[in-house]
């Protein structure tokens, strides 16, 4: 397939349906866009140097071009035909074009899907008209495509970027539009713009397959809303975004954006977490305004990840290079420690007022050759991961000078760090970034230059992230998850949708899970013999039909650390019950091992689009409050779920703070997979929770469990 | 002392000593600035239009400019004095300035307090000079003042803003350059702009305050590394905010932000969290990136705060509305529920396609007419508090007239909410703030337009926050603040640092605190007694001087609810000792209230340089692990106090989740008030903790406390 999408990007001839000669009309934009690349062009030789056609039932002439009345009329096969017209015509018009060979088309029209069930009918209808041609639709209502390499402009855009290495692909058009406006401003470039719309055909992990594959694309930028696919979709990234780099942001992670976004698409947006989880797997770095999405577009296409996380900020005022020390700890980012022979280096090239400390402060009246020489020595430095240059202009200040200075030092031989660089006050309109021209990203702010560094950060990261061994999944029972899938099976057939605790826990022991030991016994000696085999200390429970609320009549009693103890407390019960309620019959004691520590949940609930996703988090109230969980979508790995246990914020009381137990990471990573392929293999399990799941010193011990059967959501899309 | 600072913004007549021919001299870029308005002009029409004198001893001319060989030489007095001569010479001139009746000096050089003592030993004597004539001083290591309305550019920067209603005040010139630099280009303007460098005299708070009662200053925006005398800076600070938004940004939050700080001024970097808390007390609104510093003082300079937090959007395309959305709930605000009203008429308005929904979506071929004729209607809906305003480029749109119909729907009777906008796509260098020109702010990305949305919310929320009344005091009962600071006195005349809990909970008690009950008895008939007294559940705790860890010898028993409960445990207790450690003598028994429930802390730390401050948060590992706690310095006000409450992100928990008792609000913020009496009345306190501090159904029940008593530290500039 990806021979039909290069059409989309490298057609010999391109056909405009629905050319217009009014200027405010899509069709005519289209065409200008076209013949000059960009809509206030007037130059030929700016726009697309391959066939345009402009087509119109109603013929004459457009822009100098002459209008066919049909695509027929052309007399040649077309490689890309744009389609803007009301939507009732759009069938015949493929039909046409697939009868004359053409095997891309970009329906740019709205008024299909978007608008309810009768345009979802006429959507589907020309999608399998182009399927019976094996030809690809890229929309409908979609702003169209771009390739500024070679100019072509197939879209309705107010402008077109510079040609560049990032690849663009947005469900919004608008953001299309944004992105390139901001390009032209920053100077910076992209290698294709893609707005996919209503992607009723072309989806985002083809167009991901495509630019993946693109020597052009360094890295892809991706605005989503919805994905079709999911999985598809997850597979593909996941792919392509190990060899190139993929950022992307997701319109509508909250109710408020949720809802927003499915009033304009009429989908639903999928649910955020999910996506969190999806983005986190594939190694996609996930953005959270247009800002950040854009700087770490522009740091992954023009600059190496980063070994590490140890920064250096080179500045020549102090001001700016104390923000971006703050941001870096933001930003999850060390200040390199300079080591004697870095500071030893620097002392050489730089004025004796030095910073002699990292910021280095090159001091306001910094040359270029003072810029160049710090650079030098800082990619030297083996405890510097990435530099953040700073360069405000003050009175001897030469941007110019200083740019081509540091271009310099960076080409050096051996030079293999991220620079990212902010030059701070450069009057004027034309602004223009000093760095962008040699391929290092510059940002007016030095909190945008460190947040485009941390993405590198990341990157490098990621890179560097391995698959985890198995060790760790021997430190529960060996699992048998077909006898825990017959028991969900019985479960459901049984009509059990909320399987009470003693089935869960059959359920989830069956998958692996190690619960606290408990025992029962008839009287005090007999619950003396079960807590020596369980161990102390032991928890006392009344075993009564006739008493509800056992701790309400004193019939629980903790913290039991012997045999004597066990007796007292059996004793205290059976006198609890005769005094609070006489009469109430005793039929005997639970004996259970008193298990304490820090709580941790691990769960399972199914989204719509992506399917089951596990949870793992703290437990308790923490869940609730803090939400201080992670997600990740099943299937998932060994480090996937490391990963998981590395995002939780409490990491304190996971490393035992307060003298508590602490976690095996391992052991709990083992759990999450296991409790993973449970849901895997058994697709009648809903929603799951383990919760408490208690760090002991013994391991992690399950003290409660919750498993939902029943029929898993239907796919939304 | 505002006549004097009068004189540097609006001078009759500006010298400046070290004038210079060379151009790349500091003294070359002022008389330049001042000449011609900026740097790089060349128009006297565009610069100063007072009287301008070069000085330097050489004699000569520059620039055109006759240059004196001393301000002396002038012949008559000089309003404004520049000096960026070598320090060793700044004092004799402004002796000399003195003596010629000046008395406004700004001292540009740098090499004073920043290059340690003797530097910081010159500086004094200049002050010390300076004020024998009743002289203010600004800088040194200064980038000098702008004043734009009157063309007055005292610095050397490189570039001036537009006029405007921003009053600029930073400690780093380079922050002054980028702020201007960042206003030419997004077209809004500044009403003065100060670096105050190493504030030997003109600090802080003397700007604030002259810039509060500036008519063309609307909104004031700090920059601020450390404050020389916070009290008085936050007295200022308060009284002008009332009237006068002000924004700040605070240089090193971070441990590495604030090491950066103090290396590039010599100084210590105040403390974070002293910072945040002596701003919200202000009602000063503190920006984390220097893209909300901007955005939130040009919000607030142009539009009226909101009445509440319901927002509506307005937009032409899907994607921005989706992520503006998202942005609202990140920030705290509410997308409005449209009322019936509201809907019907934006249905006459609107193409039938319309979203119906909020954003409202006016669809891509928006007119000018229909954005003016939705925000009208938008205007008189009750249930919007503001507007956020997002226009793309579309092939229809038409910015500028888009613009001025949204300028004149506002300048309608009657409109008196906030607007701000968001235009996106505006291709080209000279990418104009159409909005801008009409008084509406317009940011590139909706997030930044919904961040300056935000700050006019809390805006409005602060000027409607009113002092809590005084009820809720009385739930604790009556404090003896005498008594208290009698028993810390004695114990630091004792010696005594880290006072014993017996001694903590007498201090603690006579301010008002409530502990939980407790009390000794020899016996477990003399125990149930005393249980009988304090009411059950209790807890029975072993006294023994023999056993160290009473827990590990089972000495400590919980949840007895009656009289026989606490005989078995006083008998369990002698079994266990007698057990565990044969031989240990028992003195008697402890029995403590049982008080179980959500736990929350209340401690007092001291700021080097703001003093006490008190924290609020909640207790155990959360305060640790997830830092959910506020600060406030000390004295505060009930409403202070109410205000850190509300700062808690586990409101769930004080609002009783899980049949927790609900926390009295009232009740917690009278005693941080009283605490908080007790450490001003008491400055020997150190530190105190009240951890924890437990909600029960009776109120607040502390547990444990820890009293610091010592010197307070020396206050650190």
């Amino acid at each position: 397939m990806s021979d039909a999408l290069d059409l989309f990007f490298a057609p010999r001839s391109v056909a405009v349906v629905g050319a217009s000669s009014r200027p405010e009309a899509v069709g005519h934009a289209l065409l200008k866009n076209l013949l000059y690349g960009e809509m206030h062009g007037e130059d030929r030789g700016q726009g697309f140097q391959g066939d345009i056609h402009a087509v119109n039932h109603k013929g004459g002439e457009i822009l100098g071009q002459p209008v066919k009345k049909s695509l027929g009329e052309i007399g040649a096969p077309v490689d890309l035909v744009m389609i803007a017209i009301p939507p009732k015509y759009v069938k015949s018009v493929i039909q046409e074009a697939g009868e004359l060979g053409t095997k891309a088309v970009i329906v740019i029209s709205a008024g299909f899907a978007e608008m309810g069930d009768d345009g979802k009918a006429l959507q589907d209808e020309i999608v399998s008209v182009a399927r019976d041609f094996g030809m690809r639709i890229i929309g409908p209502n979609c702003l169209g495509v771009m390739r500024p390499d070679t100019q072509l402009n197939a879209s309705f855009g107010a402008g077109a970027p510079p040609p560049g290495s990032i690849g663009l692909l947005s469900q919004s058009g608008a953001l299309v539009t944004g992105m390139i406006s901001y390009a032209q401003r920053e100077k910076f470039g992209l290698s294709a713009t893609v707005s996919l719309g209503a992607k009723s055909d072309v989806d985002d992990q083809d167009i991901i397959r495509w630019l993946g594959g693109d020597p052009q694309t360094k890295a892809i930028a991706l605005y989503v809303e919805a994905l079709h696919e999911p999985e598809a979709f997850l597979e593909v990234a996941r792919e392509v975004n190990a060899s190139t780099p993929i950022v992307a942001i997701k319109g509508g992670t909250t109710a408020a954006g949720a809802k927003a976004a499915s009033s304009h698409t009429g989908s639903l947006a999928g649910a955020s977490a999910a996506y969190t989880a999806a983005f986190a797997q594939a190694g996609i770095l996930q953005a959270h305004n247009l800002g950040d999405f854009a700087g770490w577009a522009r740091a992954l296409a023009t600059q190496p990840p980063a070994r590490g996380k140890r920064i250096a900020i080179v500045t020549n005022a102090g001001g700016p290079g104390v923000l971006a020390a703050d941001a870096c700890a933001r930003h999850g980012l060390e200040l390199a420690e300079l080591s004697d022979a870095t500071m030893k280096a620097l002392d050489e090239v730089l004025p004796s007022v030095w910073s002699r400390n990292n910021p280095v402060d090159v001091i306001g009246d910094a040359t270029p050759e003072r810029y160049r020489d710090s650079l030098a020595i800082l990619g030297q430095a083996e405890e510097v991961d990435g530099v953040v240059l700073i360069m405000t202009v003050q009175a001897m200040t030469a941007p110019q000078e200083t740019a081509n200075a540091i271009a310099e030092a960076v080409k050096a031989d051996g030079w293999d760090k991220p620079l990212i660089g902010s030059f701070i006050g450069l009057i004027g309109t034309d602004v223009g970034s000093y760095l962008d021209a040699h391929g290092i990203p510059e940002f007016n702010m030095p909190e945008q230059a460190v947040s485009a560094m941390g993405a590198l950060v990341r990157r490098g990261a990621w890179l560097r992230r391995s698959e985890a061994p198995e060790a760790g999944l021997e430190r529960h029972p060996e699992p048998d998850l077909d006898r825990a899938a017959a028991l969900v099976k019985k479960a459901k057939d049984a009509g059990i949708a909320n399987t009470d605790l003693a089935l869960a826990r059959e359920i989830l022991e069956a998958a692996g899970v190690r619960y606290n030991r408990s025992a029962t016994a008839k009287d005090a000696e007999g619950a003396v013999k079960e807590a020596e085999g369980i161990g102390y200390p032991v928890v006392v429970k009344l075993i009564s039909n006739d008493v509800i609320h056992k701790s309400d009549v004193g019939g629980v009693v903790l913290d039991l650390v012997d045999g004597d103890a066990v007796r007292a407390a059996c004793a205290s019960i059976r006198e609890n019950v005769e005094k609070h309620q006489p009469g109430a019959k005793i039929d005997g004691f639970t004996i259970e091992e008193q298990v304490k520590g820090t709580e941790v949940i691990v769960g399972m609930s199914r989204d719509p689009g992506f399917g089951p996703m596990m949870m793992v988090g703290m437990g308790g109230i923490f869940v609730e409050v803090y939400k201080d969980v992670a997600f990740r979508l099943v299937p998932m790995s060994r480090r996937d779920a490391l990963d998981m246990i590395d995002e939780i914020r409490a990491q304190p009381l996971l490393d035992g703070a307060r003298n508590r137990p602490v976690l095996d990471r391992d052991e709990l990573a083992g759990l999450v997979v296991r409790i993973s392929n449970l849901v895997e293999a058994s697709p009648d399990i809903t929603e799951l929770d383990l919760n408490p799941l208690v760090i002991t010193e013994r391991g992690l011990v399950a003290i409660d469990a919750r498993v939902i059967v029943g029929e898993p959501p239907a796919a939304q899309h």
